[in-house]
């Protein structure tokens, strides 16, 4: 999957609460489907959806263990988050220092 | 708008590399819609629909100046990735500092 089509699919993950939700409580650790479906108050089918989303993302791995459906989440993936945000900090930065550069650069004597 | 919806509007609106292209652009300062739209190869009309898709996430404010719609990106809007991001790694940190104290934790003589 290129860069960019991953980030579109990993920002429509992102946008929604109980995804985001998900994402959490996975930054603890490893949990199966059941368990990550408790604290929504929305019926299995539908919580299921969003795993498949978060999973189709890159986010979120899943993986069976006999009956047990667990789930993993993929920092790396979260992290082209923190790399698009740098690169948009890494451009505005090279604005204000080209900014500054022009506010305290000694003018010719006139 | 409640903290968590905006975080939905945002996520959403960054889920397209051209509405992250003019992001980008707008980074460097304010610019006019048609000045933003010239990259792109999609009509005007269709990149118009990505700039209130912006607009309404708070992403981007334009106003109106004599018959130019100018368009300036609001930082701060974008930082609310840069918070959601910084509570996941709070979260992950947590973890780590509690699982390096069960290793590193002196003990019991047996």
């Amino acid at each position: 999957m290129a860069k960019y089509e991953a980030l579109d699919e990993v920002f429509v993950a992102l946008a929604d609460s109980t995804r985001r939700a998900v994402i959490r409580r996975l930054g603890e650790g490893p949990a199966s489907v059941s368990e990550l479906a408790r604290p929504f108050a929305i019926t299995l089918p539908s919580f299921l959806k969003h795993v498949r989303v978060l999973e189709s993302s890159g986010l979120v791995r899943t993986a069976k263990s006999g009956r047990v459906r667990m789930c993993t989440l993929d920092r790396d993936r979260l992290a082209l988050v923190d790399g698009w945000l740098a690169e948009q900090r890494h451009a505005w930065e090279g604005r204000t220092d080209r900014l500054a550069a022009f506010v305290t650069e000694p003018k010719e004597p006139s």
